[in-house]
């Protein structure tokens, strides 16, 4: 590639001082890259993004450690950091690392999303590798493959086939990220807490300690950063370890087993990613993870529709019905034939039922040892029930709730996934509430148990595991208490959402539960990484005891513009929503697939407004979510397609709508005529928030 | 006990709710204890100090949680904090803990040290056990022995023999301790970072990050607080993890194996020690951890001789000599038998040499595999040498550096330490250079390799080994890089010193590479947990390229008094410590054993002064060291024995001293008669201190 040419050095260094390096030969093989050893610090090997903004270079230093600098417009967003491992059964593979040789390709290509936020992506890259072996006699090798794209850079570590490393067994990964410390982080907490259900945080960079990825950045007078990982697969999800001063290091998940992961040789890790972009819109709407992702591996999956759903849920989350059995229990077949009525009636394609299986009587949480995922209890008709869903052309949304114990799952998910294909359930959410370290696997032998972490190596497995076996009968899956989202659903597209962060159901259990700059905090953190099942829709706005929601009635719209989810939930009991007609229209006709999605006003934490065009009709959409502050926004209805009239349809915040009291309940409605380049003076109230349609024709 | 009746309430309770637990019977034996249930929150178990101040309450909640908390004179000082054990093959032992019952016990006893800090230990405590079932099929048991001291408190998990639990392996300990947050600590990184050598932090209490112990705090208007462990043995040491808000939890050291760690039942943990005190000199004072390990199980060590020492070793951390073979090779015979000479001309008992054996010219770092821990290099003369210092009353002292690989050294051991004997090497300094996780333990397979931490369950049980080993050559053990000081030295005393913090090579590596209040954080905060080998006596200041010391000619001699080990070295050049006659006179007499110490004044990071008395006459010997801010300290005589006359020789800071400038050399010498309850204004200068001897007689 000549572009490539001129943004390529190399040369060779040991990286260590002393005859014994100077008595070493260059590899044969590396001969044109290859000149004479030059001191430790100087450049072995660089590349830049493809418009040219953003600049790699690699190093090594005295103690022959493998070093990594990003620039950014010649300004530094991660200093000389450090790369390796720890393997718990050879010397690490981090001192004494000798420079072998680079090599370097480029790519330009588009691709299409079955479904997503936008119908094509582009993947424009340049890509280095760079080769090291270790000073011993074994002459360990790895490679480090990095892709720099004008959105930010991505890398892994391959592990080539080789004589003198076959199995290994990672102690834990040593991937620094040194960054410039001035500036502000917001994040959640990472280390032994296994799930995501947490408020984030934000504080000062230096002052960032383990946090769970994506964590987001926002450099002194610099970039935004985003730090996360791509395509995790057979391998522990890693938490970013804060040392302070900027300083970060990868810390996998812990296993049962010595290693926090084992692999054999050949074999690549998930792409280290680090997104960087001038502005939010740049950042919120990067597909960098995608584009490190391997393109649909399941070929055709029209057979998956983008849609909404209700479901048998609120009720339990609220404290009115039980998943166990008995008086309360809320998954009959009286009161599932009334939900699927009401999608019918309404145009909704799922219904989603919870506790409509055996296991749930006992004490489950963190034991899981009684459920069944092909048995219903007595009173719920399953046969029956999904029989008459399809009679109104609606599908049952399955639900596989495990307690965390995937030893009992795994037996049973074939023949699962069997039956929900078999009754028409081809979407299914699966759960693991457990505790600390609670994921049951099966041990080595019969009875015995392992005990693992929600994100590590053997939970990674399991999960792509039930995604393929899913896939196998047409189903799509959305996980809740899942592992974090690193892409993989343009390689699995029935992988269509996943919980992941603090839902909806924090608003029921105490008041407030979601302060009101949660969601705009999700945009910019949780959200970048993929799909969210938040299930908005509680046009209530209120929880269990009568805890209320940090919300207006306007913002639970809002919410559907938001936070993309192919499967979006309505999530209010069914009479609540049919108490709100209008309301109800409109999240009847909100798409759950889009052919365009932009960020076209916010601040992180703040507020954030999305416009978004239909995939399947001209329809534009326009919504968004505010925190605690009142504010006006200036809508610039620039994103419109040009020479169109269009007719916009405005849920509001009345002007004395506000969270904090029964105010709530007010919105306001409009309609106006809009063009491209039009401009609306926006209020959105404190906890507020917005939605319209905006329909092309001759206007209102 | 008839005092402990009125300090012991007790109820059953199951922590749990619901039919579940009411259908179970209480266990027969406890019948005596049991009453009718009570709710959760309800005191299980309390009990209380000798002095009644410390209070100790036991508790459950909901979810079967079990709960601890210290008060101390009414004022929470560890407020209600979760006990348990995540396990990597069965359920973790934390929710569902169903209270058994308790016990009752207390102790007044006197012991005596062969050698230390004091001659006599008082150990007078009050002591509860709880015993606690998992509500489970197997029924899972698992007791905590608490003692509650009047000068703080320690408990450990104890493990029954069982049916259902026999292999425990231990994924991580989750033992809590939740402070008030209102307050300060002073600490180092814990975390991944194998060794101790870090310079103190001070922080809120609130934002100590993942810290290794002990870890000293004081609350907000309330006791001190050092928080740490005793008896450390086949089990991994704990780092304390902070969450904020004053929630802090145990990690312990992983381990290159699944469990953290690997016990077979009935076994007991090593007790988690909480020291609580009014003032400094009792926070100091404290024999907490040392009551808490067992007693002597070496019988006469009188074979240990406390002493001070010299050594080949300030040439090769200045730089000047080599530890490797070559021309600047430091370990040769003619410069050994100078430093024979020169110990035997001024009473040091010791001889340290480095670099005295094979294995030192490559890259050992780390690595290791070439060192024998039996033959000397050609030019050193080890069997001459033996004999030669024999002759002159000087023993040598033995170096074992492994560079982390004890696969290497655990071969060698037992011939290693049979020829030290053999040869009048009596004392042995160990040693454990190596990067992340990088100690080196013997695979399963012959030529197999488990990379293992400082701080894991095999390294423990390594320390622990070698010093076993040592015992039965009647030889004593001083490790470098070594795991933390839990108090063994009660049950095994030829374990004498240890390093684990910066010590005296620091400044020598950079300019004020320590700084001034170094030794002044040390004091507070390492040094509560036992002797260290700090290396003192730099009388020159200076250490590699000319890098200046920050400390005064006077504060090396403080030092003497301030950082207590039973083998004290003066640690520079044989040539640099005759230049200095009046000083290297006073390094002579002061002793390495003393029958009292006591601090005297100080301030956290800020002074320290200690006055002790010599264990072998009536002298005594006060001593201290400060921080950057010159002061004055009205010095009470009050320590001094009554009755008696004293002439008091004084080595101080010149009214112009300071570490900044070349005054640093400038000493005031005084001599002056005292007796008990004289003062004595002393200054000590910026990076100064003082030391005096004050020998009874008619005084000056």
């Amino acid at each position: 590639m000549k572009a490539m040419a001129a943004l390529l050095t190399v040369v060779a260094t040991s990286g260590l001082s002393g005859p014994a390096m100077a008595a070493q030969d260059p590899a044969p093989g590396d001969a044109p890259l290859l000149a004479q050893a030059t001191q430790p610090g100087a450049v072995l090997a660089s590349a830049a993004s493809p418009d040219g903004r953003t600049v790699l270079q690699i190093t090594t230093d005295n103690d022959g450690h493998m070093l990594y600098a990003v620039k950014r417009a010649g300004k530094a967003v991660v200093e000389p950091s450090r790369l390796g491992f720890n393997l718990t059964d050879q010397y690490a593979l981090y001192r004494k690392m000798r420079f072998e040789g680079a090599e370097t390709k480029s790519a330009d290509s588009r691709w299409e999303q079955p479904w997503g936020e936008r119908r094509f992506v582009t993947d424009r890259h340049n890509e280095l590798l760079v080769r090291f072996r270790r000073d011993e006699p074994g002459q360990r090798r790895i490679a480090v493959r990095f892709r720099l794209f004008d959105d930010g850079v991505g890398f892994r570590y391959e592990f080539p086939d080789q004589a003198s490393l076959k199995t290994v067994n990672i102690a834990d990964e040593l991937t620094e990220f040194v960054l410039p410390p001035e500036g502000n982080a917001w994040w959640i907490p990472g280390g032994e807490w296994n799930r995501y259900e947490q408020l984030y945080q934000k504080t000062p960079i230096a002052a960032v300690p383990t946090v769970h990825t994506p964590v987001t950045m926002q450099l002194a007078g610099g970039p935004y950063v985003s730090i996360h990982e791509a395509a995790l697969v057979d391998y522990s999800g890693y938490w970013l370890k804060g040392y302070g001063g900027g300083r970060f290091r990868t810390t996998l998940a812990p296993s049962s087993e010595g290693p926090r992961v084992t692999r054999t040789a050949p074999f690549n890790t998930p792409w280290r990613t680090i997104r960087i972009a001038d502005t939010l819109p740049q950042l919120v709407e990067s597909d960098l993870e995608l584009n490190l992702n391997e393109p649909n591996k399941l070929g055709d999956v029209s057979w998956f529709k983008p849609a909404k759903y209700v479901g048998i849920w609120w009720g339990m989350i609220s404290g009115k019905w039980s998943w166990a059995e008995g008086p309360t229990h809320g998954a009959t077949t009286a009161r599932t034939r009334d939900y699927i009525d009401f999608a019918a009636r309404h145009g909704f394609r799922g219904v989603l039922v919870e506790g409509w299986n055996k296991g749930w009587n006992g004490d489950w949480f963190g034991t899981g040892e009684e459920f069944s995922f092909t048995e219903a209890v007595p009173d719920f008709d399953l046969r029956g029930l999904a029989a008459y869903a399809k009679s109104k052309g609606v599908h049952l949304i399955g639900h596989h709730e495990t307690g965390g114990n995937i030893a009992v799952y795994e037996r049973q998910l074939d023949a699962a996934f069997a039956q929900n294909a078999a009754l028409g359930i081809d979407v299914t959410k699966t759960g693991y509430v457990a505790d600390l370290g609670g994921i049951i696997a099966p041990g080595d032998r019969p009875g015995e148990v392992r005990m693992e972490y929600h994100d590590g190596q053997r939970q990674v497995r399991h999960h792509l595991d039930v995604v393929k076996t899913a896939a196998k009968y047409k189903v799509a899956v959305n996980p809740h208490e899942p592992v974090k989202d690193t892409g993989l659903r343009r390689t699995y597209p029935n992988w269509v959402a996943r919980e992941g962060a603090r839902g909806m159901e924090y608003n029921s259990w105490e008041p407030f539960g979601n302060p009101p700059n949660h969601e705009a905090n999700l945009v910019y953190t949780r959200m970048l990484s993929g799909p969210m099942d938040f299930t908005p829709g509680v046009l209530s706005l209120v929880g269990s005891n009568g805890n209320p929601l940090a919300s207006t009635l306007a913002k639970q719209l809002g919410l559907y513009v938001t936070i993309y989810s192919p499967i979006q939930m309505a999530a209010d009991f069914i009479e609540n929503l049919e108490a709100h007609p209008r309301e109800l229209e409109f999240i009847s006709k909100v798409p759950a697939d889009w052919s365009e999605s932009h960020l076209i006003a916010g601040a992180i934490g703040e507020y954030a407004m999305f416009a978004r065009k239909d995939r399947n009709s001209q329809d534009w959409y326009a919504g968004g979510v505010n925190d605690a502050t009142a504010r006006t926004l200036n809508l610039d209805f620039g994103f419109l397609d040009p020479g169109k009239t269009y007719c916009a349809t405005i849920y509001k915040d009345a002007p004395d709508s506000t969270y904090l009291t029964e105010a709530r309940h007010k919105i306001a409605y409009d309609s106006r005529t809009v063009r491209k380049g039009d401009r609306l003076d926006l209020f959105l109230a404190s906890g507020g928030g917005a939605a319209m349609r905006l329909a092309p024709g001759k206007g209102c």
